[in-house]
């Protein structure tokens, strides 16, 4: 940093984002991404939707918003749309929390969590996760704070029922519950249906996973009127145009074509089911997900080894050197010949470590 | 706002954008837009570029940077890019302004600058123009924060030479000197030759203007790279593929031909030329603009009542209700038969208020 930053930053550590080196190809594992570009008659429906790019994008985001509340059944004052569902959540750090009222979160969760806390000079406390990775809500019991969960929760894959993280909205009336379910689309139940009955949840949700679209950069959130309102006002104190005329047409042409959303979302359970059989059979513990990535290790290897006996196979999964997860390695699900790969990849690395 | 936001921003006023009314087609000279689309040039190249969507961009945005590199002669690291400059203005109150160290800029310029003082909680000092509107530099002594000028400045389009905020530079060693260069390109002296010899100088750049991509929202800024490090971490901290795929491509398509750039510059200077001798004929004062916009009054009828009157007729312009200011009428400089039509609607109004 330069002497002319902020004292007050100056200790601020940004977030790491998955590598992307560009020394040779990969199969690329380690972000999350999908690997499923959108469908053609989502680009056709996009195209339809073109805007002169000399104009400036709709700041109200209307096209999107609107078939948004179609499809989740709400209303259109209901959604906000984001640069990413990295931008809603930054909003509702800054919108939900300050010194008097601290954000809580998992210890073991998304990474960006503690930034945005930082970044915005928000006191903030990680609650331990049980064990088996599990978050116990019993633990949440604090008031006066703003709670994010991420469900299911990264990287652990592991999801909580809707009926647990109602209890929580409900033991909360007073404090902002922040459901983050970019994964949700992989068998996950969504707290949507939640937002009719309570006015303290957001549920934020993006188009990177399931909807093919992590290059566009689109995320929504979903709440009560008030609280949307809450974010857009922030939104229209930092960026009114932060969505681009292009990602709003190619983000309505996907929620056009549903079904393939919903058919790839299935291939990518199966997959899951796949490469967790196929590790499980290699000896690995395999954590349940109900996300588009699994997280699993082995006490045949560590699992900084293994990262990088796979990287240099040309096979990128990601590994986060940190307390309690060191030992495991989170693999994006891919397509069922990248899964195909990666387990053949790994039984390899195995059996090249057991030589004398 | 609801129940829920924290008590340190419920006095927060958003910034207000130029407004996009849907009831009729107006011909829109209310917020700066360029009247030309990108070039076909520009789009064929953005084609070959193309990434898929299904995958992040790049959070380097190496394509861009090293185009602008090229550009503006200087190293790829002296250069970050934004989700518009918007984006970039933000970050530099983020890491530049704290509780001890104010922002400090005119009273009469971009409105997003206090807003962005108050969203980020910072102090800000907003010192007069002199009664011609002009930046009085020896206004801008007080030493230990940091200064934001938009040159040439907004509404007014009056702009300072390179000198002048050299000058600024170097009595200011220790503190951040922001140049806001959103309107730079139609006639004004760009400060970023000064970033070589200065390393407390950024300037701020965005393709809504000249480049005709208002709708892919994208701006840089370019500064030494100590500075401009620091707005990575801004950024890192936030949202690090704030960039999209579709829009990398599109500024890099427009970067290649910049020959477009230039000619619909010199045909906006044109039209400026035109429609001020126009509105000075009908009695008008214009302010001698380097921007795409004219700032102009009459004593023949008050600002609101042309905005309202024009607007009746299908012309959008852009009214400030503001004290200093409110006499006058913010003009987009648009092609030369919507300035034809811009001047003979204002000739039909001031004719019809002169009935008896």
């Amino acid at each position: 940093m330069s002497r002319f930053i902020t004292k007050t930053l100056s200790a601020l550590t940004p977030y790491t984002p998955g590598e992307q080196p560009q020394d040779m190809k990969y199969i690329k594992l380690n972000t999350n991404e999908s690997p499923f570009e959108p469908s053609e008659k989502a680009v056709e429906i996009a195209k339809e939707h073109e805007r002169r790019l000399n104009l400036y994008s709709d700041p109200q985001c209307i096209l999107v918003r609107e078939k948004l509340a179609e499809i989740y059944e709400v209303d259109k004052d209901e959604i906000v749309l984001g640069n990413g569902s990295d931008e809603l959540l930054f909003f509702s750090f800054k919108a939900f929390c300050d010194e008097s009222r601290p954000a809580v979160f998992p210890d073991i969760t998304y990474g960006f969590y503690p930034v945005f806390s930082e970044i915005n000079r928000v006191p903030y406390k990680e609650i331990p996760l049980r064990d088996d990775f599990s978050v116990n809500i019993d633990d949440y019991s604090e008031k006066g704070c703003t709670i994010f969960i991420a469900n299911p929760n990264a990287p652990t894959g592991k999801a909580l029922p809707v009926e647990t993280i109602e209890e929580l909205v409900k033991n909360h009336p007073d404090d902002v519950i922040i459901i983050d379910e970019a994964y949700v689309d992989f068998g996950g139940e969504s707290c949507v249906p939640l937002i009719h009955k309570y006015e303290n949840i957001i549920v934020i949700r993006t188009f990177s996973k399931s909807r093919s679209l992590a290059g566009a950069r689109i995320g929504f959130a979903i709440g009560a009127k008030g609280v949307i309102g809450d974010l857009n006002t922030i939104r229209y104190s930092f960026n009114p145009y932060n969505i681009n005329s292009m990602t709003m047409a190619m983000a309505y042409g996907v929620l056009c074509d549903e079904e393939y959303t919903y058919k790839n979302c299935r291939t990518i359970m199966e997959n899951r089911e796949f490469v967790s059989n196929g590790l499980k059979s290699l000896g690995f513990e395999v954590i349940d997900s109900k996300a588009n990535f699994i997280f699993a290790k082995t006490e045949k290897i560590s699992g900084g080894k293994l990262y990088d006996e796979l990287k240099k196979r040309g096979v990128l999964v990601r590994h986060f050197d940190k307390e309690r997860i060191s030992d495991y390695n989170r693999i994006t699900i891919g397509t069922k010949k990248e899964m195909e790969t990666f387990t053949e990849t790994v039984k390899k690395i195995l059996k090249a470590g057991e030589q004398p």
